[in-house]
């Protein structure tokens, strides 16, 4: 199947589908663009945690137990941080630390993100995929909730996501512009298809889509528009997407992330667990194995998803 | 022997003894003042090479190979770095790093340089001995040399003290002040002696007495100033000592140390390879081993020196 691809994701979930598509996909035939909403500064560096995660498991060096950060890792590091009382609570791994301190050392001397994230996804090795961030402008995803409003790792890492979420903004979205010429692209036809990979809607892919211009792109995409739900038979397959669905009042399925994404999306995927709600859903859908454990699973899903864009053409 | 010691050092040489001070004296006995014209700004951390080999001496967790860096480190964030396409030429690491990680966050929360170091100093579990900077100003080395004008790390470590040295300075010292409450000690009769480790005068013990306070307070000191030679039978021990006296067209030799230090010493001490020198000075002078390769070298050269400062109350 060698349709040219613009696959949209976050981190860990996302990026298992992107890996898929990385490897069934001919060379020059995949663009993925990660969240940067929780990118943050945290001692002194900028840390881009979905375009790492992207990064490192396209490349092969992901931590395959957990999913972010580096393979084969130490933590010398941390544990003289925490000796000389630095903080600790977010967890920064010894070759991981060398892509936060490199990166900041290149925006500080004016280099952009998404030139900085090429070169870095040459240096790991990543060929035929192009890895963008989503902008070179600082957007930031703040989880409004009964603690307080609180910057996405606060949330997500510091208080492991506990408070209950009323709200969720994108600070900044609004005067921020996509990195590169991807949209562009976009709009000439260069893409075959866009596949919103099973992110967190909220989290992961609800701050790209808060930037008007890559809303309006979507909304006027050529190419056909394809999600991926990441709820499964009404719960997530790994982290808050399911409490904050149920926080924020909406019914934890895969039909309420159609709805989510609603005009924008011309497909939608779901996971044969849930083929009995395809016909609540106004867009065509596909029911198949979603769930993504082996390099196996994200290559069939990958394959699964491309044969589905190609009907929708 | 329990004097009141103030000892002035730079780096590894001059820690040598600090260690064998720091063993030798009684808790509560000892203040180490390092150098900082060596400090720097390397990858956006403020870097303290000075300070921190200090501390890593007399906390015993130095690498005791190099003498600078720690002992058991690791190098995963520079070998990373290096596939980013980051700089190596400044070797960090995985220990070090976290050092100058967390002061550089502090010094940007707005702690002073001094306040750090004295709890980095109880965090290494250094019990009894006061560290201090001999600025929390920027004080920085200037090696005028025929390749031009250079930082001092860029003399240092990338060209490797390489250059032909025609001149030294030492960029804002005019305005910079003691850290801490040192002068006021030393004005208040709270130390027995001052000690000039056998540091290099030039690149570690200068940039102190280019401070017009320190200068002011040691010429007037209550308490006899001693300094050590670094230069034994017409050679340095370590490092670019000897090479720099030639290029700076001074003698190398022990008598010339003395010279330089001049006014501001009431005793000198010797290796006794050198006792034959002794004539030639025109302060009261010690003869001794003053080669430190074992502890048991430092300890006993410290206790000959301050056997040496009692006869100089």
């Amino acid at each position: 199947m060698s349709l040219r691809v613009l696959a949209l994701c976050g981190g860990i979930g996302g990026a298992k589908l992107a890996l898929g598509l990385h490897t069934v996909l001919p060379p020059g035939h995949l663009t993925v663009v990660a969240n940067t909403g929780d990118d943050f500064e945290h001692l002194g560096l900028c840390i881009s945690p979905d375009v790492d995660t992207v990064l490192y498991t396209l490349a092969g060096i992901a931590n395959p137990q957990t999913g972010w950060g580096r393979a084969e890792e130490t933590w010398h590091f941390m544990a003289e941080l925490e000796r000389v009382g630095g903080p600790t609570w977010f967890q920064l791994g010894d070759k991981d630390l060398a892509t936060h301190v490199e990166r900041t050392r290149r925006l500080r001397s004016g280099e952009r993100l998404h030139e900085i994230i090429d070169d870095f996804s040459r240096r790991f090795g990543i060929a035929g995929t192009v890895v963008l961030p989503m902008s070179n402008d600082s957007v930031r995803t703040i989880v409004h909730a009964d603690q307080g409003n609180l910057g996405f790792q606060d949330y997500f890492v510091a208080r492991r996501c506990a408070p209950i979420v009323q709200r969720i903004s994108y600070q900044r979205a609004e005067q921020a512009h996509a990195a590169g010429t991807v949209l562009q692209q976009l709009a000439e036809s260069h893409f075959d298809a866009v596949i919103i990979c099973p992110s967190n809607p909220y989290l992961s892919i609800q701050p790209l889509l808060a930037i008007p211009e890559w809303h309006s792109a979507l909304q006027h995409s050529p190419a056909p528009v394809i999600a991926i739900s990441p709820i499964i038979a009404g719960n997530a397959v790994k982290g808050p997407t399911a409490k904050i669905m149920r926080e924020l009042g909406v019914d934890v399925s895969a039909v309420a992330v159609a709805r989510h994404y609603d005009e924008l999306i011309d497909g939608f995927v779901v996971d044969e667990a849930d083929a009995n709600c395809m016909a609540q859903l106004t867009v065509r859908a596909l029911a198949t194995r979603t769930l993504m454990q082996t390099l196996a699973d994200k290559q069939s899903l990958a394959q699964q998803v491309l044969q589905f864009a190609a009907t929708l053409r």
